[in-house]
């Protein structure tokens, strides 16, 4: 139990020769299939068809562009440089409320700097592991401020599938001498909690029970749970928590019954200072239906929710935990 | 759109010359099938496993004791009044939450009265075909009181699946010159909110739009839902509304986002005082799994959740409409 081993999720978007390979969480754990993506197109295409979510966007970007860049291996600098960009361009589109494929984007082009040939390739690349490096060791810190605001034994409610924040949150109770167990949300229309965060728990050794998500409430009504923790794939200046839908109602229904929400973000997002400066991605109604339902029937599903920051204890970052309402101090303080 | 047609759902459960017929509302609405019960044993095992639920096992309970009273109709009085009774505590142990298989029974055993043979056969029908339309004609003013509730065009978000209430609160909408849309929810696990609400709504004609459990509280946020309208499946004398799981997390969001929420029952049950005389049903965990989990995963599958009154704007009743502190006035009036 006290061995660490990383969880197969961990590393779930690896690059090779020809090309960037993404388990596709759509079927996991059923199935552990990878998809071959051989262009940076190819790439953008699975993370808008969810082959991919939560933090494997990010690393399905910065291995885009290294795909990017050895596309632009035999290009002039400048048409190289303009390769690179739309390339990003692209990638950033995919999926419009969560942040961090422009980081991943960034993590590349801040490290090419005029190169052509084998030269963009190698550059490219050393971008990408900086990158790579830098999200888990970030992740890996928001996982120890999380654990330490939670009790010795404490039992987590959590939604959706916070992916290396949970793994790390979990890593760093362990080290510190904490058990917790999760009661994890099923997660509708993909039920990603069921399959990746339950399946996840389990394979770290956790003790884990799924609810669906309409228990969530009766789950934090009934006294048994020390705390609501999720990620965010936003969280915006002023303390608004964007994450996938479903957050805003366990996190009004924790504030109802006193128990303390804590959402994990490394950063709040100097680029947002509002809710409104964050756009909600609609997915295609038809994802939520597929039971033989009436024709005239429309499925309304927005991908995310907005939980205000009455509705949020702390939000946990890289640097370490914050009142919702003072995330400007986050950005002040030396990193 | 204004010649009202029944739905298929509002007459789900016949007697027939050899047995009970129920239509599985577990495949409806992609399958139209009827589940054929030649005895009160079947009755109560296609009850159990949830081949009809909300109304229905009211109506099965009805026509089932009609079953019984064939069974005991070659008996002696006292074991024919016995063999009823045991049937009818057969159905009432089937579901423990919901109150109306007990009320169903009592109204098959109160028309009986020491008959036996044919004539105890015969009243064990009258009693049926008296519980059937009381039934009904409740429905029918419950619908009238919710829909002088709502607002001329009134836009509800609605949880699981509230039957005969839902439908005659559609039709008593109409008849007042009044058009409702609505917001049903999936309701995991057995999409009871997308197969049995919104394909009925559609059937009748009405705007639907399907959401996923999770995003109730994202829709109650947006300003758009003018009421959170359901069903209850048992209100306590101190106004703590039982309902399909999911309930509560609407009605906390719907207090904190300041939407009403009408809770539709026909009478507060005199028989539980308090939230604490009403067993809360728990179903197999293995009902929310099924998708190639780890065997580790445990599911936690309540049915049903408790509303405190706080939450409960109106309880809605065959008798107009209540604050959820003041149940006592119901049973002291003249009916």
């Amino acid at each position: 139990m006290n061995t660490w081993r990383e969880p197969v999720l961990a590393n779930s978007v690896r690059l090779t020769g020809d090309g960037v390979e993404i388990l596709d969480r759509r079927v996991f754990p059923a199935e552990r299939t990878w998809m071959r993506c051989g262009s940076v197109e190819e790439v953008a295409k699975a993370i808008e068809d969810m082959v991919t979510q939560s933090s494997g966007p990010y690393f399905a970007a910065l291995w885009g562009m290294v795909l990017a860049a050895r596309e632009a291996a035999s290009l002039e600098v400048e048409d190289a440089r303009a390769h690179l960009e739309r390339a990003g361009a692209r990638l950033v589109a995919t999926r419009p409320t969560n942040d961090q494929p422009r980081e991943a984007v960034h993590a590349v082009l801040s490290h090419v700097d005029g190169q052509t040939g084998e030269a963009l390739v190698a550059a490219a690349l050393g971008g990408a592991r900086a990158g790579d490096e830098r999200y888990r060791s970030r992740s890996a810190a928001l996982g120890r401020h999380t654990a330490a605001l939670l009790p010795d034994d404490a039992t987590v409610l959590t939604h959706c599938w916070a992916d290396l924040y949970l793994v790390e949150l979990v890593r760093a109770a362990r080290d510190s001498g904490k058990s917790l167990a999760f009661y994890c949300t099923e997660t509708r229309p993909y039920l990603q909690g069921a399959r990746l965060t339950a399946e996840t728990l389990a394979e770290l050794g956790v003790d884990t029970t799924l609810v669906t998500d309409g228990t969530g409430a009766a789950v934090l009504s009934g006294g048994g749970v020390d705390a609501l923790v999720t990620a965010a794939d936003r969280v915006t200046m002023d303390g608004h928590v964007v994450n996938k839908v479903g957050t805003l109602g366990l996190a009004v229904a924790a504030t109802a019954f006193d128990v303390p929400f804590h959402a994990m973000v490394r950063a709040p997002d100097r680029l947002a200072p509002t809710a409104a400066d964050v756009p909600i991605e609609y997915r295609d109604g038809a994802e939520l239906l597929g039971t033989g339902s009436h024709p005239a029937i429309r499925g309304h599903y927005p991908a995310f929710d907005v939980t205000p920051p009455r509705f949020v204890t702390t939000v946990v970052t890289d640097r370490g935990p914050f009142d919702p309402h003072e995330l400007n101090r986050y950005h002040q303080e030396v990193s």
